[in-house]
């Protein structure tokens, strides 16, 4: 398939990663997590978000988000989060099978939940009628692709130990969040009070690879068996192991992530030229949310593969990788202005 | 890690498949299995299992179980399995949390169901304060190595349907019960009247892959949504079916499966010049089960990493893998006789 | 405790139900709904609500709602519904554990959902990754009071089976919305295409009794099996099936609802006089909502015992029973302008 | 219908508890709990069965049990039970699918647990692949009418104990077994170290009235909620409350087991003057099981409603009641004598 910009699941596995797995590729090693790639990379997680993190491997995101909203929450408990979230609108419901909580959601502008907003599902707390509030969850960046700073985060957090709950991090990008605010992983997680953080690989050049990572110990309560039985638990997980240890050691989460958020920059610098084009969120990160005709992202279809985000209003999401290349950029705005130019006509 | 027989996935990934892998990894495909390599392995599913044969991948084997038992059944329903099934004793109560339904577990001699002793479960249809019997489920090659003729999977298929009731195969290790009956994949499933079938590859030289795949056209409603709500459904699944592909294509199933069969046979014929070690079950597949004097077997954990089977009986498993050697089989059992000869010393 | 505004759950048990009670009292019955008395009222029901009406006896209104949820949805399904709705804010979570479907929630000006509202939830269908709308949950009268009319419930059933969806009713207290409407409960259910109901009996005049009533034939699917797992078959069924009996019979049920929409209406005419109290909904049934000043209804509660039902408005809710009299109304307006009074000065 | 031997729950409901509701039929009183019926109710529970006790009402017998489970079990946890529990056998699967919890069921001879046959189900602790034993339940009376006695129940408590784990017992019957045994509930439950319970009265006399009494204070976590999302709270429990209050405080519960106790005993005696009736179990509480020709017991169901209770065996259950006569016994066995001289003819 041509390269599109339908999503940074659609491209492949960076070289890195591919030899991190042909290397592990020898002998035998202990399956489901008892080997040494496995205790390898665990050690490497604490390095990178602190000693007190302890992480779980799981196959994807939806498994690495429902196993985190299961380590805070039981079933009469509820997670706050964004109406956008991915836990709530692209997991069809797996939050609510698996673990059997509500969800409560908020309207936000940009993707980006704020303590005041936090605020209007704070209540009925004590009364056995409501689920009780028990966790906040945002994405970094927001599946909108803004960004919290710091300072938001670490508002979030605060608020949520205030009332005795728990900030979960739905961070499947996070990478290019790192980049984009230039910090690193343990700046916008554990030191800002994350408790606990989804944190992939797979869109970012990996082949599989996602975790559950517990930064507040207090979470950290028989999981192996809670992972277990979601079934999540990797047999022979050292090539997990291998991937992630390749992605935080080559520095190829870096690289691949500058890469995709310059390419989402690029695009957007070039759709100043195209007044039709509106571009909705600050570009943050990797992806491009734009609001064009109806008849032209219908026609672009045609040329590109690439999501319809909002149908109300005709918003489409683009959406670079780290295989993404100046001529891809150069060439969708092309045939965007091409498809316009007929749409004008 | 030595190469030892503590499972065969401990071993790690054929070379055909890490080249199907590489192969794959080339421009954008769409995610979700919405690839060429998705389509592809799904017609080669069709033709390895016939027309009706509809294939979901999914991560490992106790996803495919799940998804599969949640097709046949609702909450309210039951399954019969022996008490030694995976499904059972292997899955921290996986198919409980998830479908929600009751076990109905039968002891057998040797892991092997039969009519007789299904139909001991089979009763209070209709009567609401039971689990309905719904699903027979069958481990090929079983959880013990033996293995089930087809005359002996069609009698069961027969009194499911004759109950409204439906036969799923558990073939994490499928392919090992092929080259030990010399027949087709689907002989033993879809041609004896098999509804639904976990066919794995990770335990025959696959990274990592696993399938759901419903053979009775009747089961198969609404997979795609239930695959994603239990967080099952893979991104970049082109790396899953490439793997597929390849495993069916390329020979490699057999030739792996044929090699570890006649490394357990080896080494089961090894073991009749050693009267202390009794083999508890009719060697048939890739693993033999061995009694062993208490104190022998916790010495020989020192040379080589296995499981112990059952505490009580002082019973051990020794699997062999596709990566398994004649030498290593040799040095096994060189091994056993020197702890032997320390213990009877 | 003295007769006041809290809840139309908060008074006892009408004459007519005792009597019944007292009189199923004799010799034995078969349990679990086997018995004479259950097979009349399943007759009633169908004299009620037509021929196709299959009635389930649960023990609650959330038994009763769950159980409705369980018939139209599987977990990948999702219920739309008002964001005001008791599946929704008043059942800590039943409809996410007990059935692990999502709840689409939608604001309301009045708690009534419109088609309009509606469609706003009605997308994704046929895509994976979202929870599939598959019913239109409406609750008659709404926990606000206010009432659909025919021609509105009609609308909501036609907009739902267009899409191949359910649309089921909520009538904790269907007897104050069909004294209201001057229909019958048919006129008001069967007849505008409802699919299943939530019909209860407690808050007016019940000792305890409610029940899923199947109007659309295709949803009784092995409800009696879906009843019993969530712990909601009652044994001693004869004594709920006696109840309803008599409440159907008796006309204790128009004279009950009709005597508490009386008493609302009363109270409602009677704060025409109090200007600093606000009346927030039409007053339909026997329910009144009314913005207060902060110190006031905080003062009020000294005299009576009633809930404040949004924190953020300073609204309360008044709700009017089968036993409130003329005096009640009269003493709580009289306290409430002391109140006021005292506020004032 | 004529008075028979199918359930204790075919009889209606004992003067005593019918005068208790009607006393309670007063004025207003808060809902779910919260009313001076409930709290004079919780304080009595407390007298009977420790000060450390607190009770949860539910609506019924499988209610109790799946909040009792639930109190002690997440999802990965496993509890240990005889086979023919009725946790096991007739709750339609309520414990998997409400706490999504293994059963690890054992076989008896009499429905009695002991530490041996516990034990065998006592392994796998910290391996993540299995269920994680956390609680042992029994029933007392046991299904099959036998008794435990005070030391065999305080033996399974220490058992439990040194394993981490907690002891369960469905009392649904515990009038018949205190009588039986002379003994208090506390010196049955409390002091043996029974760490919940599931106290019953509806099999003896009460309208409707289960609950699940929290006997060790450290199982007694957010109850409340998960009582709710459970569709187990009862709006009108004062009129629970004050049932319970009755049956606890006049002797009712005394005087009914006693009676069907000794109707059972006079049952057994009846049948050692027929020798075709073997009676299966010591008879010690209000049921008999009965192996009869298979001819007869199907005959004499023409004459009586009672259950089938074992197929394969030709056992039956004839199960006493608190109005169960000295004629009914007598009527039973001469007809039981009638279809065997037809029989035997």
């Amino acid at each position: 398939m041509r390269r599109g910009f339908g999503s940074d699941n659609h491209s492949g596995i960076s070289p890195e990663i591919m030899e991190a797995i042909a290397s592990a590729n020898v002998e035998h090693a202990l399956a489901y997590g008892d080997d040494e790639y496995c205790k390898h990379a665990e050690e490497l997680f604490k390095e990178v978000f602190g000693p007190t993190a302890r992480v779980y491997f799981v196959f994807n995101g939806t498994g690495a988000n429902v196993l985190n909203i299961d380590a805070m929450c039981r079933s009469h408990h509820a997670v706050v989060c964004a109406d956008t979230a991915h836990i709530n609108v692209d997991e069809c419901g797996a939050p609510q099978r698996i673990v059997g909580s509500r969800l409560l959601t908020v309207a936000t502008p940009d993707g980006k939940l704020t303590p005041a907003l936090v605020k209007t599902q704070l209540h009925g707390f004590g009364f056995e009628h409501h689920s009780q509030p028990r966790a906040i969850s945002i994405t970094q960046p927001t599946e909108l692709g803004t960004l919290y700073t710091l300072d938001e985060i670490r508002a979030l957090a605060d608020l949520a130990h205030a009332h005795n709950m728990y900030l979960h991090m739905d961070g499947a990008r996070l990478a290019n969040a790192a980049v984009a605010l230039g910090c690193s992983f343990k700046a916008m997680t554990t030191d800002c009070g994350v408790d606990c953080l989804s944190f992939g690989g797979t869109k970012n050049g990996m082949l599989m690879g996602e975790s559950a990572v517990m930064l507040n110990p207090a979470l950290d309560v028989d999981l192996k068996y809670r992972r277990k039985q979601m079934a999540q638990l990797c047999s022979k997980m050292r090539f997990m192991a291998a991937q992630f240890d390749a992605y935080l050691t080559t520095g190829v989460w870096q690289r691949n992530a500058a890469h995709s958020n310059r390419m989402a920059q690029m695009l957007y610098q070039s759709l100043k030229e195209v007044p039709e084009a509106e571009v909705m969120y600050p570009v943050k990160a990797n992806s491009v949310f734009v609001k064009l005709p109806n008849k032209v992202w219908n026609a672009l279809l045609e040329d590109y593969f690439f999501y319809l985000w909002d149908e109300a209003t005709d918003v489409v999401r683009w959406m670079c990788s780290f295989d993404t290349t100046e001529e891809d950029i150069h060439n969708l705005v092309e045939a965007l202005k091409k498809r316009l130019k007929a749409y004008n006509a």
